[in-house]
């Protein structure tokens, strides 16, 4: 009944095969390799475009913050949702790799970024003003931090503003393939269709050991230069870059990620009907593989006793997650917990 | 006949192997889990002391870096060779990491700090000249830069000198394990017990995927929470941190990474023989797996011609690399290469 | 009529009149005058305290930044009101200086940092947490961005907060002057008796022509020698410094700051009936040397048409503030250009 | 006799003169004052050419640190000599405003940099090699750390290399005056028609009490902006612009700063007169208001016990420097100290 996150989960069988297989041989180092040049071709396959350059950290933290220093000078910011991971969860990692650069945080609705906000806030900002901190980027999460999905022409408007303004489009996707399947959006209408410049599409919450693509869409290509000296230079040039192709390969070829993914947002509906079953009231609409859901201190510690791991969110509901490991056995026992725990 | 970088051979299969038996059930996120916990005691064990904290990157660099920047503030200076990997190959991640901080370069022959050098620039740093930008570390390699080998009282030499002075005493040990084995000396005796406060120890190199443990000795523990938050908000704390320790394991437990650089260390030997029978001038004697050597255009064009991958170093030479995986067979294979230039 | 701000002032005569005075014959430079040494005594004097260190610049951005920058590391934050001055008008100083900190903004009417607000964010916050940017410092400005004054009592609660859970404390006095008239607090009930660790002690809207003096208080003086090290790195210890302590030691001795602070008080508050007179509302009520009043469209035209100086302040009212040199024919002229308005 | 710095001078009379002209009336602030207009005009007159920007700074160490930002970034270094002040007397400003940028030295004699190293240097720089930091920037000094001039053309041949190879060139010239009194150079020919984008015109040295000019020449204009936001956040743009900018104007209107620049030199020719005629040796022909000569250890002390300020340099011989307040005087009185001393 491991709930905490789809971090806990191990990596999927078929990546631990892919890093036996590229396992022979010499191949030249930091990204130069027969591996990397494979997953370039599988990366325009799958974003239907050429027109892209990619780079590979084992880190969301790493590739959130690798893509928007190249996009947001450290005199500039980023603007960002007052609950975005990028704020809340890295450590001020944005901070570090801009050199000083800062977020301004919006609110908005399921932790999407507010339209009417956004707009008012490029509008009224005055660029020529050199005492306050201008906007040079707009960072959207999909899945959102409570669990919800972007639809694409959500992010699409969202991104005609900030361009309008001049900002450059940042969508985090540590959890891009449980919104992709959600939405039924392909990762081209997802990603640069709807004018996002830079993504970064994880894939270890998927099912990797450790695997977060930077992408930079059209234009944007033009900084792969200084994505690969920042990488190196923040030590997220591995010598073996190999091994980080490979999780990708595994995962993206055939479409694996968007299968573990469904499963894992299946059992995510599944969790929550147990849970409305139960009485309980969710905080969000399950739209990803994620279940925020109010529940009584008392089911609470009953769910912990019976070795439940799930965390409580700072903004008053419990987050559970599921993961392509999650098992049909796990949600039975987490029901039945709950019974047992209205019986007593 | 592949001699450019042992960073180009794949890992060693025990090390795949340690992967998958990782790779089952949920475990906890961000370095809690279990395989971090057995990895501290086989640490102990190996370091012979228990006053030790530790984190594990996937890079050189990134250790490196970060390992520094504990003890290094951004007003400050790192002392190191002006060959060192630091100052050549790391493309600025110490003043990245540090904030702003600089290295110092010390020259030496066989890219030791050349200890009266090191001993006339402290002394003669007066440390309250405020203009100034005064030393905080001294940072030793081992294998250095041209291949050769400090012994343990070499390094307690140059350590008790940047301690008179108040430095830290870091150690990068990249290729640690090939010093270790031509020196005889145990990775207790050629880290802390000669003064090392912190030790970055390579593992990708000697038969990892990608592994380096920073290590904290004595009172450099003290840093152990400071150095968690520098990986956090570098993107060096990914979520699944039992991959990493699991690499550790299959190469330290048993002595298998001292067996690997056996391997290396006897075939660079075999490797500067043939050099050497062939008329070729070594540019430095060989104390580990590197082998320098100096040899004619027509030569250096031939064996290119057959196919041997290698590096011509900026000071002269030529460098080729053995690692755990280097057979006979592509010494034989070289050799015969130059034998046949030869005969032209 | 130029009511834009106090920086639009002229320097004092008598701060004109003390750089002449000091330029003569030789001095030592980069703070090892005499003058230097004269203005510590002075200080002791005025703060009541032996146990201070001391540093002075010429703005008020750079005072706030290097003090703040001793007491946040770059993997911290410092809480302020998310009308402070740091984050609103000075480009990201303090993310700069601290190499990648951050600020964490907190409400509260009249950009009082709210008490309960801080106490519960202080209390929520888990040191242990890696993943978030902890706060290491609270700073405080008095008067605040309403121009409203904090008493001691209402500085040193929120301090002993701070305090309680390890932060230091700063405050930014761009215009202690103004509140310590107001307030009728001595400067050391103001600063160090109230908790205050580090005071930014502005003098430059007071009368100078760039005189911004960061104090140390008690323990906080072991950092004097980091802050010397921070204001070289940053150009702030231009060689002739002499001039920079003469414009304190002019305004200091006597206390003539404080009694251009009381005129530039007496003539707000004369502005503010003037206001009332006519009809208008406060914004706020007048603490200091800034009047925010809310006017309607019509006479703001006709104001600006008169010549009147001012800003259309982004929370919806407009500042008007008066300084040392405002005269009582400048609101004089603003009150009939007020009137003739009406008439219209 | 203090011959310790040209920094230890006070100002000249028609510097403060000049403050207290600009001291009356309201002024806008942060450098749209209309003394900071007339100046440009100046500066338009003084470097003929209308291709230009600038800003002011009360420090060398802002204002060199301040441009070379604009010109380095983080993942660069910038080119100087092994004795350039940014290098040894800087603290780090370079790396601490660059955000992580580097210094790669150069040796040359006289402190210039040597043109085949430099040359040298940039040819072998492989710019696709991402683990090496690439330069961005040449940085020279006019007058050098050894207190010789560059004629235009020196400066001439080293831009046209370092532009070749795509970098800006960056002149520091906190003795820029006695340099061009030297060579009979005019302000544009030392400057932009030789090829340097960015100055740093230090007249702080030359009689102002703190007043350093960044000017950006030609394509480099473009980063204007940029210079302003970096200066802002640096907290390098006070409120009270008009009184950097009235120094400015004093010194240069009318040629004021040669004028001094020629009295310091010529003091430095006839120190360095009086120090061979009493047998010492020079250690660099005296190009400017510095004299560096050899002093046996019985002599120097007699000179300190006499009074005589001055500083044994690092290389090994003794700095002298004579300012725009150096009097006759002074130099006899040193002179018959020699005199005494020998007698002994």
């Amino acid at each position: 009944m491991n709930f905490s996150s789809d971090t806990a989960a191990p990596a999927h069988p078929a990546v631990l095969e892919a890093l036996a297989r590229v396992n022979h041989g010499p191949a030249p180092s930091y990204g130069d390799d027969r591996v990397m040049k494979q997953l370039r071709s599988l990366l325009v396959r799958t974003f239907e475009t050429d027109e892209l350059d990619f780079w590979i950290t084992a880190s969301g933290t790493a590739s959130n913050a690798l893509a928007l220093s190249c996009f947001c000078p450290p005199t500039h910011s980023v603007i960002c949702h007052a609950q975005a991971h990028i704020q809340v969860d890295e450590r001020g990692a944005v901070e570090f790799f801009t050199g000083g650069g800062r977020l301004h945080l919006l609110p908005g609705k399921g932790a999407k970024v507010d339209y009417g906000q956004l707009a008012d806030y490029l509008e009224a900002f005055d660029p020529r003003f050199v005492h306050e901190t201008p906007p040079a980027v707009l960072s959207l999460t999909n899945l959102t931090e409570c669990g919800m999905a972007y639809q694409p022409d959500e992010i699409a408007m969202r991104a005609e503003r900030a361009k309008h303004f001049g900002l450059a489009v940042h969508l985090d996707g540590a959890r891009l393939a449980n919104a992709l399947v959600f939405t039924g959006a392909s990762p081209a209408e997802m990603s640069w269709k709807a004018g996002v410049d830079v993504l970064t599409l994880g894939l270890t919450k998927t099912g990797a050991v450790g695997c977060e693509i930077i992408l930079f869409f059209g234009k944007a290509k033009e900084k792969g230069r200084e994505l690969r000296a920042r990488a190196k230079r923040a030590g997220h040039m591995p010598p073996k870059m190999r091994y980080l192709a490979a999780q990708a390969q595994a995962l993206l070829d055939g479409g694996l990620w968007l299968a573990l993914a469904a499963h894992a947002n299946e059992k995510a509906q599944k969790l929550a009907a147990a849970f409305i079953a139960d009485g309980h009231r969710l905080a969000w609409p399950v739209e990803g593989n994620e279940v925020f859901v109010h529940i009584d201190e008392h089911t609470l510690e009953k769910l912990r006793e019976d070795g439940a791991a799930f965390y409580e969110w700072p903004t008053g509901s419990n987050r559970f997650v599921c993961s392509w490991a999650t098992a049909d056995a796990e949600i039975a026992a987490l029901s039945e917990s709950m019974t047992r725990s209205m019986r007593k």
